[in-house]
C-alpha cells in the first residue's frame, strides 16, 4: 500500500464514522497532508450538517496551503445547504487533490473537479475508487436507480428450507452466521421484514450495539395487522420504526402509533392490493433510506426476487437437511427454462455454515 | 516437494492406472529409487493380478539391491492369491522402504511392516498418507464398514429444488459442473441412479472416455420395472449394468436381461417392501463395488441420507430460483431441533454454479 493510499484509506476510515447519520447524503472523509504529516481532518457527521473538507481545512488553518487533500467523493460545486467545498479547497491554496470517485449527484458529477482544475490543482480521480464506491453504495444507488440499494439475507438448511414444518427457524444457522448478520444491519440504513416475521418472532432487528447507530426498522404490512405490544412498535427505538401499509382506514390505530412515535408510511397496493413494492421502494427511497437488509422471510424474499428489487443476495447454507419444511421463496413459481438467473459472485465457510454472495443476472 | 515426496507422487500416479480394475483390491504404485534415479516402476493392474512390488523388482533386476522402494500401500505378508510381497522386497536386497499408508486389511496391517523391519529394512511409514487414503478410500471404506463409500452428488437451484413441477432437470447446473461430475464417475466404481431417474432422463451414466474404464451402473429396482428398451440394459456397456430387485417372479424378464448381459442382484425387502439400501449395500460390495457415486433423484438421496449411507456429499448450488419444484431429499420431514446433522468441509465456484462438498455429522 503506498502512501496514497494508505491516507485515502483513512479518509475512509473517518467517512464511516458518518454510517446512519448522513443519508441520504453520501458519507464522506477528508485527510489533509503536508509534508508527510496529517494536517487537518474531517467527516460529514451528520444531514445537512459541514462536509467533511471544512472540518479538515478548518483543523489545519495556515497549513491548508499547499497541502494535498484526500476525499473519497468529488468535492461539491454547487451551493447546497451549505457553500461548495471545491470553493473552500481552492481559497484555502490547497494543491493536489485525491478522489475516492465521481459523486454522481447530478448537481455536482464532475464539475467539482472541474472547478479545482481550473483554479490550478492536480487532481487524482479514482484512487480506492472501488472501496469508495462500496461505502456509499447505497447513495450511488438511489441516484441512480430511485430506490435503495437492497440486500436479500437468507439463511436456508441444504435442502432449502427456511424453517421446519412448524415454522420455527430459530436458528438454521450459526452464531458465527447471526453475529455476521448483526454486523450487516449497522451496513444498512434500515432493515426490512413482512408481518410473517414479526408474527412469527417478534424480532427486534437491532444490531448489538444499541449505543451506536440503530437502522430504520421497515415493516411491510399492508392492512396494518401489527399488534402494538409488538417490540416493533413499543420499544426504546420504535421512533426508528416504519410501517409501510396500503390502508389509511384504521384511523384509530394510526394516530395510537404516530403518537408513540412510530413512523406510518402509505403506499398505494397492486392489482392484487398487496403493497406496491417498487411504489414503496421509490417513497422509503425519498424518506432518506438509500439501503435495505431484508431480512424476510419466504413472501417478502419472493416478491423482492420476483420484482428484481434485489441487488446483493446473501445466502447461508446451513449443514442441516429437514426433508420438508417451509421453502426459501413463495409467490412464484418457475420452470427450468424461465427460472430467475442470478449470479454468484463469491463463497466462503462462514463457521459451519456456507455463505454464498450473488446477485440478479 | 522434497525427493521423497516426489517419488511417492510418483508411485500414486502409477496407482491411479489401475483404477477400476483391481476392485475390491486397493491400487497400488511402486517406484524403486537407487542413486536418485528410478530403476523400476509397477502397479496392481487387475484384480488378481501381479502386486506392484513385482513388477518394480523385476524391472529393476540387479538393480534393486540396495534401493529404495516407494509405494503408497503397505506390503502384503500373506499369501493371497500371489505370494507376499514383503518377502520379495527382503529378497531383492532393497535397503529402505517408503510407505505411504498401513494395510487396513486385518490380514496384513502391520505384519508386512514387521517383516521389512526384522530383515533389517529401514521403513518410513506415513508418506503422503493422506493422498494414500484418498486414493483408495473405497477399499478402505469397505474393509471397515463392509460397504461400499457412497459420494451423494444433488444439484439444485438456490431455493433447493433439483427439478421444477415438470420434472424437467436437464440442466440444472452448469457444463462446468457437469464436467465435474462425469470425471467424478471414473472416481467411483459404480454409479448409483433410481427408476425415477431412469424414466425420466434413460441415462447413460458413462464417462465422457468410454474406451477407458467404466463404472458399473447400479439400479435400485425393487419391482423390476425396468424397459429393456432402455439403454442402461441395452447398450454396449450393459454387461457394466447391475440391477438390484427384491423381486424374482418376473422370471421371464430376470431371464432375458440376464441373457443379454445384465447383472441381478436380488436383495430382501425392508418392512415396506422397499429395497433394504443397508443390505444391497453390503452385497455390492460383496460384488466387488468399494465406490458408488449417486446420481439419484430425491428418492435416493433421501433414503441414503436418512439411512446415513453418505460419506460424502457433493451439493452443487445453481444461480437460479424456480418458487417450486421437486424437492431435494423426499421420504422424510424434520423437525429443526431433529435435523439431519450435515458438516461442510470445504466450498468453492465450479463455472456460475458453487460446489459445497461435506459429509454427514
Amino acid at each position: 500500500m503506498d502512501k496514497h493510499q494508505k491516507w485515502m484509506h483513512q479518509a475512509l476510515a473517518l467517512a464511516e464514522k458518518g454510517r446512519g447519520n448522513t443519508s441520504p447524503n453520501p458519507m464522506v472523509g477528508a485527510v489533509l497532508v503536508k509534508d508527510s504529516k496529517v494536517v487537518g481532518e474531517g467527516f460529514h457527521q451528520k444531514f445537512g450538517g459541514p462536509h467533511a473538507e471544512v472540518g479538515a481545512i478548518a483543523q489545519a488553518g495556515e497549513s491548508a496551503k499547499g497541502a494535498m487533500l484526500y476525499v473519497n467523493l468529488e468535492p461539491c460545486s454547487h451551493e447546497g445547504k451549505t457553500p461548495p467545498c471545491a470553493l473552500k479547497i481552492i481559497n484555502a491554496g490547497i494543491s493536489e487533490v485525491f478522489i475516492g470517485m465521481i459523486d454522481p449527484n447530478p448537481q455536482v458529477n464532475s464539475r467539482g473537479i472541474r472547478l479545482l482544475q481550473d483554479a490550478g490543482i492536480t487532481v487524482h480521480v479514482g484512487l480506492l475508487e472501488d472501496e469508495a464506491r462500496q461505502l456509499n453504495r447505497g447513495f450511488i444507488h438511489t441516484f441512480e436507480k430511485k430506490r435503495p440499494w437492497i440486500t436479500l439475507k437468507m439463511a436456508q438448511t441444504a435442502d432449502g428450507y427456511i424453517a421446519d414444518v412448524s415454522g420455527k427457524s430459530q436458528w438454521i444457522s450459526s452464531s458465527v452466521a447471526r453475529e455476521f448478520v448483526m454486523n450487516q444491519r449497522t451496513q444498512h440504513d434500515a432493515i426490512m421484514v413482512g408481518m410473517g416475521t414479526v408474527f412469527k418472532d417478534d424480532p427486534g432487528l437491532l444490531p448489538v450495539n444499541r449505543d451506536g447507530f440503530i437502522p430504520y426498522r421497515v415493516v411491510l404490512d399492508d392492512i396494518l395487522r401489527i399488534p402494538s405490544r409488538l417490540r416493533l412498535v413499543s420499544d426504546e427505538f420504535r421512533n426508528r420504526t416504519v410501517i409501510v401499509t396500503t390502508t389509511d382506514e384504521k384511523k384509530q390505530k394510526i394516530k395510537q402509533l404516530i403518537g408513540s412515535g412510530v413512523q406510518i408510511m402509505h403506499v398505494p397496493g397492486d392489482s392484487f392490493g398487496w403493497i406496491d413494492l417498487p411504489k414503496a421502494m421509490g417513497q422509503l427511497a425519498e424518506f432518506g433510506i438509500t439501503s435495505i437488509y431484508s431480512e424476510g422471510g419466504s413472501q417478502v424474499a419472493g416478491s423482492l426476487i420476483q420484482q428484481g428489487l434485489v441487488d446483493e443476495i446473501q445466502l447461508f447454507v446451513a449443514p442441516k437437511a429437514l426433508g420438508e419444511g417451509i421453502s426459501t421463496f413463495s409467490g412464484f413459481m418457475k420452470s427450468l427454462d424461465s427460472a430467475i438467473q442470478l449470479e454468484w459472485e463469491d463463497v466462503q465457510m462462514l463457521g459451519p455454515d456456507v455463505l454464498i454472495r450473488g446477485r440478479l443476472a
